[in-house]
């Protein structure tokens, strides 16, 4: 599409974003489009966000951090459905404030993180926008064929598991608007979360081998249980008592005179980035040796049962959740 | 990725976007990710466009419509590589102005698009944004191994050609800015033209099979021209003289005072979507027979020459272009 806009694309394209192309599939930049030859015996795995500034980002967050995140939160995706990425597709609407020092911090933000996730820019769009920034990006991995997990997949009598800690999405986006009271080590590593979540690509194997059905933790846990209740056809019992907590969450929990709310809080505050699936009991004991082996925590947080929903249990009660999680947008 | 708007997205993915989604690949958009089989003995082609209210389109566009544009743009990249589309993401952010009767109207216009061009919705996302309403889509599509024509072919001796009529795109804008003085038919159809371009898939086998390089006009003639010629290292000879216009362009053009003026605003206007492509001479007349028996109206417009850029003939004299055409954003 070409744009009434004259300054700066071409020289984004040119100097901030070709470096970043994959050097056979991105051509270069230089075409209208990506090829990617067939990768027999693998299925292609793609996903797609969108990030509104105001909305999912804050005004003030580092362009930087803006970049990793929208890449980060893509990849969590399709580490969820135990899929290894490969490249991504972006399209930048820059703002007024997005002028050539931000978009170079944005390209540098995507460099490292390309670095760290062995991923490429294959194409795009870059244009300028009167309103907010806009970024949108397509993630490509590979899975082997027939083996996507989908969200579809949980049997009566698995178990409910989930990677990491829950709640720091939240209470990083809290933190990030200064409306959180705690020590500021703390704070600057749930800013951090917040800005830069880490996708749970160390696990997708283990998932993919033995999760009967996954999802990332982007809505909300309570939420994204949901889902996989709803399109597997069974009921989840959710044990809100072991929800596991960062240190920081956990110092904040500890000051809280509610504390179901504030757990009902965390399990419904999305933006965590970890993987949450359910699998059959037998693979417990493996589960919990490959968590360990990649020094990554796992938490039994509840179980499939007959029935439709998710039933939320906290400390031996049956409790109604006031909200649901974020709604999918 | 979770957003702070809660009302109409989840209802705008169940009601509107689920009856697009291809049957099987798409998951019914009830999971994170889309999964494609592998086609062994093809390579799969993606192209991402976004589009920007009151950018890329105009705020009282209809919905409808511009639903069809943001596709049909991005159908226009792969048909230009010889490519088949089959399948595409995308995310919507939806403005103030995007109430359910608008996303209803989107909704439909993807729909008959789809019926259309042999298409389906494989995942995306949805959700608010306060600034002007922002789209973004990546097309997917199927080319046999190795075969996408790329912009980097053309061959010194090459003939230039150029599918269908140029200017249409500008002019349309200009009509539908009202800034056009014409009759209503003439009117009405430039404003067609601008709002729903019609993609040269017909086209797309007989680019492929003869095509040393080929663009879709996107960023205007010119411009295009330029981006093969650089990307092959090579001159284009452009003669601005046989520039073919539409029965609309040609009664536009004949009001001008000055011809040359009139013709180079036409070649750097962009939005045309045409396939301009570089072909051996010898394969001349069975590109005239393959456009003859699709109906398609197929020109010569120059050559490929030794040297760089784009050298621009009228009426046997060497001229400068004012405007190369829209920068790519």
């Amino acid at each position: 599409m070409p744009s009434l806009d004259v300054a700066g694309e071409f020289e984004t394209i040119e100097r901030l974003l070709r470096p970043l192309a994959h050097p056979e599939w991105g051509r270069g930049l230089a075409d209208d489009v990506a090829v990617l030859p067939s990768r027999p015996g693998y299925d292609l795995v793609l996903t797609k966000d969108v990030i509104v500034e105001g909305v999912h980002f804050l005004p003030d967050d580092p362009l930087e951090t803006v970049a990793k995140k929208l890449l980060r939160v893509n990849l969590s995706d399709l580490a969820a459905k135990g899929s290894e990425p490969f490249g991504y597709l972006l399209a930048c609407c820059w703002s007024d404030r997005c002028g050539w020092p931000e978009r170079e911090a944005f390209a540098a933000g995507l460099a490292q993180d390309q670095a760290l996730f062995g991923v490429f820019l294959m194409g795009g769009d870059t244009v300028r926008t009167p309103g907010p920034a806009v970024f949108s990006l397509t993630a490509l991995g590979w899975v082997p064929a027939g083996e996507a997990v989908s969200r579809a997949g949980a049997q009566v009598g698995d178990l409910v598991f989930v990677t990491g800690t829950i709640g720091d999405g939240l209470l990083g986006l809290q933190a990030a608007q200064a409306k959180l009271k705690l020590d500021a080590e703390r704070l600057a590593r749930l800013i951090d979360h917040y800005r830069t979540p880490m996708p749970r690509l160390d696990f997708a194997d283990v998932v993919r081998n033995l999760a009967t059905a996954a999802a990332d933790v982007s809505d909300g846990l309570a939420a994204d249980l949901n889902h996989i209740a709803k399109a597997s056809g069974v009921g989840i019992a959710l044990n809100l008592s072991v929800l596991p907590l960062s240190a920081a969450a956990q110092a904040w929990f500890e000051d809280r005179v509610d504390p179901q709310a504030a757990l009902e809080d965390l399990a419904t505050g999305g933006d965590d980035y970890q993987i949450v699936f359910t699998a059959h009991p037998r693979h417990e004991e493996t589960l919990r040796r490959e968590a360990e082996r990649r020094l990554l925590r796992l938490t039994r947080i509840g179980a499939v049962t007959a029935g439709e929903g998710v039933a939320v249990d906290y400390g031996g009660r049956r409790i109604e959740l006031a909200r649901r999680g974020w709604t999918h947008g």
